[in-house]
Formats: structure tokens, sequence, C-alpha cells
């Protein structure tokens, strides 16, 4: 095994260059811990000309990614351009017929086509590796694929977006509105050019679906994930939930019950002092439930060029090392047919609206609650200014059928303005 | 790869009962992750007899652990009898020699001939795991070994003392004296049978050894850690920390500086909102720092039979699917030979101390700081019947070495009564 492992990098943006930096300076660590010399050979990039920080000039250049992945020279392809299809499934599905190894950053590309490709890699007997996908430099696929590998998981839940940490954490903080700290998060570079993938959800949700194939031993099916984005998050609820000692993540729970699997990613109400509560900016956090091993807690940085290139080189490493395991921790071909399930489990909501300042007006609340079965917790008016008073209420524990029913009578009732906020809590 | 993987399993206390739990009940999902059954072929105990309220009639029973290693239908070893030496290093031996893979949650056997197994197991071809000796369920080996292989590790932290943490959070939540709490933690049978190797530090110093030689490249050397055991805190040290903001922890941190490698387990005050800080009873924490991937925080239950059975059936599962890694991330015969350190890392420090009532008394010792250079950054005198006064001061950032001058000089003044506590102030 002196052999070297030669790497072929397509992508050169931060964690690409994370990746060229990591190999150029731990030459010798990385050949000691691998048992061979890791190399790079070949890249590929948009721009050859474009000024990075690192030397790239003793490695051979591709225009184009596929014949990257092409290349004799290449025994591993590093996929780190993004995007759920274009160049990155091309890429993909090029090195899987060229039978060379792949270790991706891509949650997207995984989360939409992870079992097609997954089947495809092993029946070419390639290895598929995406911790970088996934919490950025938590070794969290590999917590849960390998060390956790005794135990059939219960529930997986994590804060996943460091984007959408940032702001509801500098919302709180700075006492500001949600439009002024998405402008700030836009003009420090944290958002993606569609800003809907972090503040929608949808990118966290990505990576929730790598997470639950590999707990659940299912097919990564994004479309199964119910996604709530955190742009109704008012300045307003992250005081009331400071009130009630509570703080709102966006927070991305999976489970397996009768019923099948729930997903979903919406921002939820944890307590201030748990360690979710805690997690502060970019921080991201995943919380691993097990038959056997009880709650694991992993908390590391989520984004950024070294945290998310660590990643990638650990995967790395163990392809080097000679570790060949199925993508999803077991033969794609035998994981198991999602069916999508509602949330069913019974837990305390905290609702928010503005009514209409008038006598009755919150019993009339009070008794669409009533009506869908949901029974209130606590109630708070807070005083205000003109015809509107906002309230909130927290309910017992209940479902998150029975609040949606309470939201449709809500509407008949004639003293809403606008449209209720409906946060789960959860106990974590 | 679809041959079974047949176990042996050497002590059937809580954890190799738990082991036996997971291998029955899991049948399905073990075969599925590793792509083979996994197997137990034969057990040895102390008792056979004895009912473990899991059904072991199935399995070939030896007397001899050894006997069990050189058994034609055992692959690998499971040992978990403990123990430094005698029949757990007969069998890790004989394993060894019979070219048998082994797995173990043995961190004393491990901490003081790591060496010379990790150099015999590499010789013969086997695999020598041991996730369960660091951390109970928290997949922290994997992590280091593998997950973070592209970082040069700069710093590594932990409580990893799950009895000493139960002794600490108990006395501050109930407001009991050491010696009640001691006592409690005895009757509950938290307590190992010479209970130094828990309160005197040794256990936790075991596995920071262990982490310390995969982080560090670094051959393990216990001695070469600084131990100090939780016998000395008082509810007064924990209340005077509670007013500090900060909490008393079993932290063991290991660091490699220009100097060497420093490796303490001892006392220290971390702040009681960080992470560290909140941590309750039996929980443990393992802090890895990396150049690339900043700081990764793990957290999770740190023994019981559920917990360290399913860090035990994560290394099994690892040999089946293929995995062989050197015990300690690279080939043994290249570690590096330790070179021990004091701690230089300039920090705060916690002083408790009682002088006698007498006026100049407080002068005295100021001026003992000042002699040995350390400065004073808060001095509290408590409220006192009688002619003692307890006095707490917080230095500014000093050097244990300087501390230590300061303490030998406290002899000189005349005014103690009995020996001042000294813990090192962590920031986390």
């Amino acid at each position: 095994m002196t052999t070297p492992l030669r790497l072929g990098i397509a992508g050169l943006g931060t964690v690409g260059v994370g990746v060229v930096r990591i190999v150029q300076t731990h030459r010798a660590l990385l050949a000691a811990r691998c048992g061979r010399p890791v190399e790079i050979t070949a890249v590929s990039a948009r721009s050859r000309g474009r000024n990075r920080g690192v030397d790239i000039s003793g490695y051979a250049w591709e225009d184009d990614p596929v014949a990257l992945a092409r290349r004799d020279d290449v025994d591993l392809v590093v996929e780190l351009m993004g995007g759920e299809d274009g160049p990155a499934l091309a890429l993909t599905r090029a090195a899987i017929d060229a039978g060379k190894d792949i270790v991706t950053a891509n949650k997207a590309l995984l989360a939409i086509h992870g079992q097609e490709i997954a089947e495809a890699a092993e029946s070419a007997g390639v290895a598929l590796r995406f911790e970088a996908a996934v919490a950025g430099g938590i070794p969290v696929i590999k917590a849960l694929t390998e060390g956790l590998a005794g135990n059939a998981i219960t529930r997986v839940m994590g804060v996943m977006n460091g984007t959408c940490n940032y702001i509801l954490t500098r919302m709180e903080d700075a006492g500001l509105p949600y439009d002024t700290v998405f402008d700030e998060a836009a003009q420090l570079g944290y958002l993606e050019a569609d800003p809907t993938l972090d503040v929608g959800g949808i990118d966290a949700a990505h990576k929730l679906t790598l997470l639950a194939a590999i707990a659940f031993g299912t097919r990564p099916v994004f479309d199964a994930v119910d996604i709530e984005g955190i742009e109704r998050i008012s300045i307003d609820d992250i005081r009331h939930a400071a009130d009630l000692g509570l703080r709102i993540k966006l927070l991305g729970v999976a489970r397996m019950t009768g019923r099948g699997l729930e997903q979903s990613m919406s921002p939820c109400l944890v307590p201030a002092d748990s360690p979710l509560g805690q997690l502060k900016g970019g921080t991201n956090m995943v919380v691993l439930e097990g038959d056997s091993v009880g709650q694991i807690v992993l908390r590391g940085a989520g984004a950024g060029e070294g945290p998310t290139a660590s990643a990638v080189m650990g995967d790395v490493a163990d392809i080097a090392r000679g570790l060949r395991i199925p993508a999803f921790g077991q033969a794609a071909a035998g994981l198991a047919t999602v069916t999508p399930a509602r949330a069913t489990a019974a837990k305390p909501f905290y609702l928010r609206m503005t009514l209409l300042d008038r006598p009755g007006a919150l019993a009339r609340i009070a008794a669409a609650l009533g009506d869908a079965g949901v029974s209130i917790d606590r109630m708070r008016q807070y005083s205000h200014e003109g015809t509107d008073a906002p309230v909130i209420i927290v309910t017992h524990k209940t479902t998150r059928d029975a609040i949606d029913h309470a939201l449709g009578l809500f509407g008949g009732t004639g003293v809403l303005v606008g449209d209720p906020v409906a946060l789960a809590i959860e106990s974590v």
C-alpha cells in the first residue's frame, strides 16, 4: 500500500482550495496516517487563471471535469462543484463509468439523485463518500454509518444550516428584525446565490435526507421532507420565545414510526439552556439517538474552507486506507422505499397571532382550539398600541394535525389579523 | 463477503452482556450494514452458571480465555475482562499469536501496554480496535483517527470519567460535601473496586493517554500524564466556583508544543455556561481541535451496558466491513517517543486557602504571590466564624510553574491553615 492515491479535484472554490492546502501542507502526516502518499495530479475549475492563494501549477488542468474523471493518473475524483444536476451529475456518472472512487460535498446532488448514484457506484465497485455534504467539519456521517452501526437508530435531529442559525441568533442578540439581518447576511456573503436554499430550509433538508437514509436504511427521498423556512420568524417570535425560556432554531427531525418515516425541517422552539438552544452563529449540531447508545451530540463548524476540507480529507483518508462501504451504509439496492408520514408525536406548540382588539376575540380563538381538541397551557396577550393585539399561546402536547385543524378553524372566527405562526416545541 | 464474522467474547459482565444482546436482537440490521452475518460462537467468563439475563447456551464455553482465542471457529476476540495485566494481557497476546482480530474496551491495558500490543498486532496483521475504551458510546476514537485524519491536531480535552462528574455535579446540586457523595456513589455501584482509579483520575488519564497517542502520533505513555484527583475538592470550592460563574470538572488536556507533549488530568474550572460546564452526571464530553476543522465537541453517555456495547459493536462492524487501520492511526513502530512537558500555557488559576485571622495575613500571601511573579485578578474573603478566614484568589494568567513557586513561598508566611487548593481555569 505504498502506491500513492492520486486525486483529481473538480471545483476550486473555497472548499477545493482548502483541500489543496491540506494535501500540500500535511504531506508527511497524511502519508503516515494513510500508509501511502496522497497526491493531487489534476484539477478542473471554471477559470484557470484566477489567483486562489495556492499553487496549482504542478497539477494537470482540465477545462472539462468529465475529462478529469477519465484521466489515467486520477484514482479518486473529488467533486466540489455543487449543484443538483448539470456538470456535477455528469462528472459523477463519468467517474463511476471510469471506475474512479468519488468523494463529494454535494448534498443537493445526493439528496435528489443519491439512490441512482449509490447503486451505480456499487455496481461499478467504486467508493462514494460524502462526509462534507452534511454539517461541515463534524464527522457525523461516519459516526452514524460506522460508529453507531450496532444501533437501531430511533431519532436524528440537527441544526445544519449555519446561515439560518446566524440569522436567528443575530436577531436575538442585536434585537434586529428579520429583513435587516437577512440583508446583513447577504452582504457578508453567507447566503447561497438562491437564498431560498438557506432560509427556505432546502439546504438543511437535503442534509436531513441523507442522514435519514443512513439512519433508517431507507432510500433518500428529498420530496418526503416537510419543509418550512425561517422567513416568517419575526423579532417578536424571538422575544416571546426568550420570555418562555426557549429559542427558535431551524431544526431537522427524522424519526421512524409504525406509520412510516417522519422527516421535517422547520423552525422549532427548544429550551434556551439545552445544547441545541445554546448553539450560536454558524455552528452546527447533530443529535443521534440509538437504542443502545442513547443520545450522542456532535457540535462543530458547519461550513467554511477548513472544516469542509477537513471532512473531504477524512473521506479521502478512508479510501486511501482501503475502507469501502456502501454510500448509505448498506447495499443501495436493499434500501427500503420510504412511506412518508406526518409527525404524529404529541408535543406542545407555540402559536403567535394578531387579534382584532374587540370583546370576545380571544374567546373565539380559545373555542376554535377546543373544537380542534387542542388545550391551552399558557397564554399571553402583550400590551399594544392601536387596534390589534398580539397574542401568544402555548398549547399542551398535541399533534401537528390537530394544530393544522385549529388553524383552519381560526379562519372562520373573523378576529385574526394576518396569518398565525405555529411552531413545535421540541424536547431535546 | 457473505462469510459470517465469528466472535469470541471474553468477559460477560455488563458490557459483555450488552454485546450479546445487540448481536442477538439486531441480526438482520448487522448483516445488512456489515454485508455479512455477525455471529457469536464462543464465550468465556468467570462463572458459567450465573444468570445474566441473556441466553448463552448456543455458544461454546471456555473457562480459559486463552483457549477461546485459539479456537478455529473464532475470527475476532472481544476482550471485556478489564485489568491492565493478568488474564486480559495473556488473552490479547494469545489472540495476536493466533492471528485473531481484537476489539477491546480495556483502557488500562492499552495505556500501559499499548505500544507493545499495537506493534505485535501489526506484525501479525491483525486488527486491534478500542473505541469502547474511551468515553463509552461516543465514537471519539473514530472521529479522531479517521474523521479528522486531514488535521494536525492542536489540542484534545475531555471529561471522561462519569463517576467523578457525577460526584462533582451531585455536590453542587444537592449542596453535599465530598465524603457524603462519595459514599452515595459507592452505594450506587458507580465506583471501581479500587476507587482511586475513578476519583484519583487514573481511569480518565488512561483514556487521555490513548487519545493523545492518536492525536499527536506519539507512543502511549501513561506515566507522562500529570494526574490530580478530585479528592481535595470541597463543597466550598464548588460554591466559590459557582459565585465566579464557573464549574469544577475533572478535565483532561493534551497539547503538543515545541517543548513536548503536555498531558494533564486534573480538576479545572470552566465557564458554567460552556458545553463542558453544563455537563451533568455520568455524561462524557470530548473536545477535539484541529488546524482545519477548528473545534469539534462530542457528548454522550460515558459508561453503561448499552453505550459501551454500542462502541464495541462499532468496532466489530468496522472489522466485518474490512476496515483495517493501525490501532493508533499510524504504524505503531513509527510513533514518536514522547517528551513529557509541563503545561506552559498561561492561564488564570483559582486558589483557595484558609488564613489565620490576624492582621497582615493577607498581605503576606499577596507578597508571596508577587514574589513568584503571579498577579491577582480577584480576591474574596468569605465571612467566617472563629479564627480562620477562607480566602479565594483568582490570578491573572500565569503558568503552573509560577503557581507552584508561589505555593512553595506560602509555606514560609506562617499564616496558612492547611494546604491551599490550586486549580487552573480553562477557557473552552
